[in-house]
């Protein structure tokens, strides 16, 4: 994505400073920064404050966080080092228990790794992590690719007016290294000429798709407009949905997926008005170990404060962090629902559609079955 | 309801000034402040800026509003006179086009006026605005006698483990004259000993859940929680939610409710989960002219600025408005959704409890059949 005229991935090494570089998420949109990351604390607390955030974005920073890890112990001997690897995926592994991607990472970093330490083991956790994000950022690629043709199938339909799709959180450029998931698709239409127009739910309590989804659309030039997370209903009761896309946390080998609280509303909303519901996500996201996502998928909760508070921009240009109850009034604040495959019209994969269904999902990955 | 120590309706005629005078609730929770309207455009001004919300407060508001206005039209000649209520009323009722219970109050006044002037037509006005306030308070108290066996049943079922009731937006005291609709029964238990717990949707984009009923829950020491308005399924998916009331502004004579948008959202998921899913009313809601509600209902879009913005308090106490998305991000804000029937359990109105359908409201309203 190109921001001020120059191109950039939500996270990289710089190459001046060898420093573990991101975009800070926690301030969009109302300021584009950087934030330089030293050390496995500094990662884990990026991760877990939100200064990154997303699906494929946690792993690949999960995976740089390892190579930062190992340089950091890069002069300890072999056994030194192991424990401290061992203890830095421990730390990156709690940073946020719903995500698939992060233990997908620390696994696929710990199997390059394979025991080596010293420094040909930085110098495999740096290849690593760079092939993860690299291929984060290819398979949103393909996955835009392949919900391309149902955003065309969409508009012949339609006979060239817009196409008006809904889409929860934000599942971009900025929730993976690039192109996004969700959204990946709506660029590639965009891209192509489609007339596209994209209800961005505000998506309490964080606001990702007010603060993320609403900046990254913009910038690209997409047309949208920015709804309460409670109109989605009325806007498909009255025809104004032609399609619904989503991002996932962790999607099972049945195809149950956990998404943004709220994700599962929507769903209920499209099945009752006929409106086809996709969920876009590579393959780091599924979890072929699990089958019922509602009783297995571990949901976080996280500090009610989230709630409570709202954080914004004030007319004349400060930031501020506002109250919206009583001083006293307790909150609760789950991150993840879960919608069960059976609301899902379809799975979008980097290998392309599937149903949301074991069958289906094996169709696509047949080395899952065993 | 009592604060700080006083019996407080949310509008009155002050009797030491003769003013019409309202709790503002467009700075609740952070302030208690009253309010005098002392000329319809302030009234009207009250209800369309949210000064004074709430399906049946609108329609007392707008009855305190033509005494307000035959006070001021008092000297001029009958002509004069009903020219001047005629545009008084058409003032009124251009305010909210969703809420049944204005255009109700205004009918229910130009009757109780009969082409009446003067002096005697400002008594008469002044007689029928209080009558319909005491009645709405009298029905809301009906509307808690009759709920509460309803949670009575849940809490015997449940063996005096807590009843978890989940409610959207502010159905309480604050959107009546007095009680509530939807937290009339839950104030009922609480007060007969009934162990509840509400879950308090904060209610996107104007916060009355965060801010009025957690605020007036608070007051009444009824325990609850505040949750984001995309919780509700995730709650229901794990058995978290017994019963779910909210209120309503406009229910047709089939049962279909317009209420607060993304009401709609949780009767489907009450439905999914099989959790029982009520709609608390006076009979000043019910529009027996209307059947299909999804289609005949006017909902009320209202201004952008209500989703890219949010009020709050500030840590130091300052109340700040921040914008949560760019500068230039397009929103829109419809305020209400509909409810089909089929989504509700039943309905509770101050007759007692009926199915939402057309049989059964014509069950307790006999005089509507035509």
């Amino acid at each position: 994505m190109n921001v001020n005229g120059r191109h950039y991935r939500t996270i990289w090494i710089e190459p001046s400073t060898e420093v573990l570089t991101i975009v800070d998420q926690a301030v969009l949109p109302h300021r584009f920064q950087t934030r330089e990351l030293f050390s496995v604390e500094d990662v884990a607390r990026a991760i877990r404050d939100m200064h990154v955030r997303g699906a494929g974005l946690i792993g690949a920073t999960a995976a740089y966080g390892m190579w930062v890890a190992a340089r950091a112990a890069a002069r300890a001997d072999p056994g030194g080092f192991r424990a401290q690897m061992r203890a830095a995926a421990d730390t990156l592994r709690a940073t946020r228990p719903t995500a698939s991607n992060l233990a997908w990472a620390l696994e696929r970093m710990e199997r390059a790794l394979n025991g080596q330490s010293g420094p040909g083991a930085v110098a495999a956790a740096r290849r690593e992590a760079e092939a993860i994000a690299d291929e984060d950022a290819e398979f949103c690629r393909r996955i835009g690719r392949h919900g391309l043709g149902l955003i065309e199938a969409l508009a012949r339909d339609r006979g060239g007016r817009p196409v008006h799709i809904l889409t929860h959180c934000n599942a971009g450029w900025l929730a993976f290294v690039d192109y996004g998931s969700a959204l990946a698709p709506v660029y590639a239409a965009h891209d192509a000429g489609i007339a596209v127009h994209v209800w961005v739910d505000e998506t309490r309590p964080r606001n990702q798709g007010a603060a993320l989804t609403a900046w990254e659309l913009g910038r690209h030039g997409v047309p949208h407009d920015l709804v309460a997370d409670n109109a989605g209903g009325h806007l498909m009761q009255h025809g104004m949905v032609d399609m619904v896309i989503t991002g996932a946390d962790r999607v099972t080998r049945r195809g149950d997926a956990a998404n943004k609280i709220g994700t599962y509303l929507k769903a209920l909303a499209a099945r009752d008005n006929q409106v086809p519901f996709y969920v876009a996500l590579p393959s780091s996201t599924l979890d072929f170990s699990l089958r019922d996502g509602v009783a297995e998928i571990p949901i976080e909760e996280r500090d009610p404060a989230e709630v409570r508070m709202v954080d914004g921009e004030t007319g004349d240009g400060r930031l501020e962090r506002v109250r919206i109850c009583p001083d006293s009034t307790p909150a609760r604040n789950w991150a993840f629902d879960v919608t069960p495959g059976r609301l899902i019209t379809g799975l979008i994969t980097e290998r392309g559609l599937c149903p949301a269904t074991e069958e289906g999902v094996l169709s696509l990955y047949p080395e899952a079955r065993v």
